[in-house]
């Protein structure tokens, strides 16, 4: 068996993969809207709303979707460059024309409250965060920043990035009063990639119908409306759309409760296992490392060699450095359908990987520690 | 069994289904670029050129994808109105701002070389034509565009939409000097929907660094250097790859010249079935008939009537008109994956549903005008 | 499309694939009970039985299973040789040394009440009697055997290879008082070949005990002990019986007396073909012709030659004649998961057949007269 | 994911799976034979045998066929009972009226070549030995035995059950002489349970047109002469089919030689994390322990308790005691499709397997024991 063990795309379950194995249907007929109905239903359970309206379309350009419905070129937000993805988040608002004022932080680090209260201004349309930095393994505490948000008297609309959050970690849009939450199908939603999935706000449906952004794939309005009826403005993924239904029943069994006390669980015991390698993690703050991936720093060894080692001799794929990380650290994914057994032999397989790239590495310590965690901790 | 017998998407072979019935693969690993790089060589034998650059992304973005890297705000563009998908083209041209010179045809004629020769002028920066109309089954000839287009002396940018002739009709990218082509999976190439495919020239490309229409998703240069790698900018759909490799391999197994005879000999069986039911093709120019879809008068009777009785009561799904055709007339899809006992079938059922109906018809008469084409022409 | 219009094995639907394309299980974990026990929970309905043994295993020798358990040596048996499939279970006993009285019969008739009338006798320890012979197209009637049986006033077991009938025609195990029925997967239970299923009375299981034939894997006593804890005795096929399951609800879910209509409707229809093709059934009396399946007499043409055009240019499998009628008559299956519109597809496709094979025949005429079944017949 | 660790079934790899997820074909038709001949070609090559005959059944009724076509009631035949399936081998002769000899050695033994030096005698018609006990997982030298007997001057039919050794294990039938060596589908094989599978010397099968014991499902003659032609005598698995030639092929294209050394250093794994934990295999001698399953004494804990923790608490199936020595030993399978980051779970899960059910354990200590192993074989 091969370990996919990157921070997403995730291991895709039997009963999901099963589920999209089917005869193409017609994209007009009546047997898909109960599906996308039922999907829909189910997302905003995993989103965590009442009643925002939850968007799906075929593509990985969510980032996209959620600026080009919500902001004008001209307009002015506020973001916080923590790690890859964050910044290219604002990339692709200036392609827009946005003008973001980007505060710089340390990659590991999460975004703090006092960061935004820091930051904020009255003239900020927007704030763009990312939920669970994926290239870092930091998590940004989210009710913090709603609560900074709000003492401050600002109101910027809440643009959150929750690619490897949803699914994995809790997440609470009506709570923390988000305004467009994305992510993707291939993470903690357990998909193949290929969907794009938003959960948008009153107030940010509204401003898809005031903003004047050339748009015609990713306007909202044709979606919003499609949806509705349970179809889609153009051809949708109709198979994908049958495993997303499925995978989404699967969360629903083990309950949503269920899933992030194991997430954190595993990502416990990842975090033990490094540190009974002695190693460091990339996130110094223990309170902020995600329970969906964990980034590790190799100062005695080059991060892709270690990768190669392991992809080519353990048929084991684990996450590079992104950008300037990269070669420096490498990165466990632990998140989507996993057990404590899967995280076991991901651990046995990067101390076999050290020991064969002559690093460093008392074999089976860091399983020792993730097990003595698991045995005590209640699944 | 259900057939699906709408002008795409199409029936996807099991062998299809089944290559994608697999675990995700690392997106950034050692295994996928051998499937990239099948995938473009086969599909550079498809479209019929030698070195254009083909382009793979996830989604139903590839009007939008071709427009936005060869146009900017205020240029202007010819196109032809003789059917609702070149009309959506239209739609999304404008939608960027693009100024389009759009002549009216009637919907179910072909635009024609005295078309272009009439309206091009020296001052349109493209040309925008879709090759197989899905609305209404006319295929416009290519070869007699580009001729009126080089005796004109002007040299548009030829940009085409081939989504329903793809795999189905004969296409020579190189030989037409088309600059753009565009398609999905879901139809000539039998796989579900999902993915945009596009064929770009040298021209194109060149075009595409040129223009500053805002975009990020859909910008050519990551994509045409990733691919170039065998990867893709951001997470693609990998499954996909692994089932669009499969099809392209059974296209390649069947050959293009038996594909396109097989479209051919269907097509005209189906074309013979109508006229033995008496009733009046959408196209009157029979050699601009479609091969690979056939839209049909109903004058004594609600088309959506028909498709409702035929999905409901024989598990036949049909298309419908669509736009100002609605309820108007029937398209009965004959593309793909298809051979001819599924014809009668389909056949078979259109003539038990204008029974169920009500409307007159001499059940099996278009079923036999249909058999005696098959018997008689080479298989 | 490839149509299988064998008589069985019958096309397997998608979702019974589906429901075995799934890892192995632990044969003796707690995971396979609950679907064994569901298997033969719904297997008792399609017997139509409330209380005998449900036996399934893996193999297909139902025959030997049925006499190996229930006769001795020098056992004396009456059978009726209306077909192949009566010949070979005949055949079957007399490898054990069981006594066979033989009735000769036509093959294409039926076995008849009169038969049993006039042929069973006091020392008759068993009536062995094939339900539905596939190599004729004929179905006897079981309520009138047992009544023949029960007015001679003697009580021989009821011996009933229910195989191309269980699933497809009515059956009732406990009104016929039968005492062991057999069948395999791959026919109206819509699963690919390779279990035996048997329906087993109370007092056939004292008859296993009683009896000394040796014997080790069909043996009943083991079984019988296993498959009540929801296990096997070795080891069974774990995802076939997911497969099982599937098609058992899918039967459910249609409602049996559905199953048997459709099939009632479609025999019909095949019937009406082939007397528009003026062509003569095997079977002569039109009450006991098989609603799963026709043989049809060709006089004017080898019918082996017929099938291989089919299979070769049309795709389309058909039954030859089988042992003594090879090449004489060929046989449509119509069986299992099958709609109007594939019924349609088989018959446009043998009449394309004969065309191709220079015999006379009118297309779409038998077509034509199965449509107009279709259309007055209620679904 | 589910691990299952049990001593086969195995885990069915997913190119397996999905060779076996397609529609069904006609088993009489001419798309069978080709699958059937390279099936048997390519066993041929795992039987390491040059002209064998290799048969293929539906069933799990290996022993029972090797026998009933092999010998007559009343013949007289060698074995050595070392394990459970040694003694069912036994079991199954006697039910067929052959007389045994049956010496009786520890469970956890290996049958040697003084054994049989000591035993074999000139009206032995038979040695029936089991290559791979997998009730205790010891390996019998076969090349041993064949030297014995030699020496000895007597010439038994060689009957082998390689049920859990072929395709893990070397095995050489034209080497050793063997003349029936039985085997299933579901162990070495990589596929799901269901087949039965011989490969018999041309002096079985003289036998088999002598011996007259009853017999018809499993008589050899017809399955022989179908199987010359590529079918088979009644209705075949033919899904089945299309798997084990997926599988064979995988074998092929890993090469048998590697697949050997991958379960020996797989093997010598397991059995260096079971002296790490200190505790003792039911096999003593080390050169006889086989590669393809482990048992291990538990003294302090009743072995269904673990089973259960693992299979509930970790997804973990393992293997219990079998017969006698239920409740007192555990086997952990490792054959079929595995690698060693999966026997890394396997330990690691046993490891918490025992420290939940409260028994002494070092975690990780076994675990590193065969990283290490591991790490300095080459792979």
């Amino acid at each position: 068996m091969h370990f996919l063990q990157i921070p997403g795309p995730t291991n895709v379950p039997e009963r999901v993969l099963r589920a999209m194995d089917r005869p193409v249907v017609d994209h007009r007929g009546d047997r898909l809207p109960a599906v996308v109905h039922e999907i829909r239903r189910r997302l905003r359970g995993v989103f965590g709303t009442a009643a925002a309206e939850v968007l799906l379309w075929s593509g990985s350009a969510a980032w996209e979707s959620a600026l080009v419905n919500t902001l004008r070129a001209g307009d002015r937000v506020l973001s916080f460059n923590n790690g890859l993805f964050a910044e290219k988040f604002v990339e692709v608002a200036r392609r827009f024309g946005v003008v973001v004022d980007e505060v710089q932080k340390r990659w590991g680090d999460a975004v703090l409250a006092s960061d935004v209260d820091a930051a904020l201004r009255a003239d900020h349309r927007a704030l763009l965060i990312v939920h669970n930095e994926t290239s870092t393994g930091v998590t940004t505490d989210l009710a913090g920043v709603r609560a900074a948000i709000d003492a401050g008297g600002h109101d910027p609309l809440l643009l959150v990035d929750a690619v490897s959050s949803l699914g994995s970690l809790p997440f609470r849009f009506d709570e923390w009063r988000v305004d467009v939450a994305l992510t993707g199908s291939q993470k903690g939603l357990m998909m193949p990639p290929g969907l794009a999935i938003l959960c948008v706000s009153e107030r940010a449906l509204r401003a898809a119908t005031a903003v004047d952004t050339p748009r015609y794939f990713h306007d909202w309005g044709p979606v919003v409306a499609a949806l509705a009826q349970g179809y889609s403005p153009a051809t949708p993924p109709t198979l994908e759309f049958y495993g997303l239904r499925e995978a989404l029943r699967m969360l629903d069994e083990e309950g949503l409760d269920a899933v992030y006390a194991r997430h954190a669980r595993l990502g416990e015991g990842v975090r033990r296992a490094v540190a009974a390698w002695d190693r460091q993690l990339l996130c110094h703050d223990l309170e902020r490392c995600s329970n969906s991936l964990t980034a590790v720093w190799l100062d005695d060894l080059d991060a892709n060699q270690l990768l190669r080692i392991t992809a080519s001799r353990l048929e084991l794929d684990l996450g590079g450095g992104l950008g300037r990380l990269n070669g420096r650290v490498f990165r466990m994914g632990h998140l989507g359908a996993l057990n404590e057994l899967e995280v076991l032999a991901m651990l046995g397989g990067v101390e076999m990987g050290l020991a064969l790239a002559g690093a460093p590495v008392d074999l089976g310590r860091g399983v020792a520690a993730a097990q003595a965690h698991f045995v005590q901790s209640p699944a």
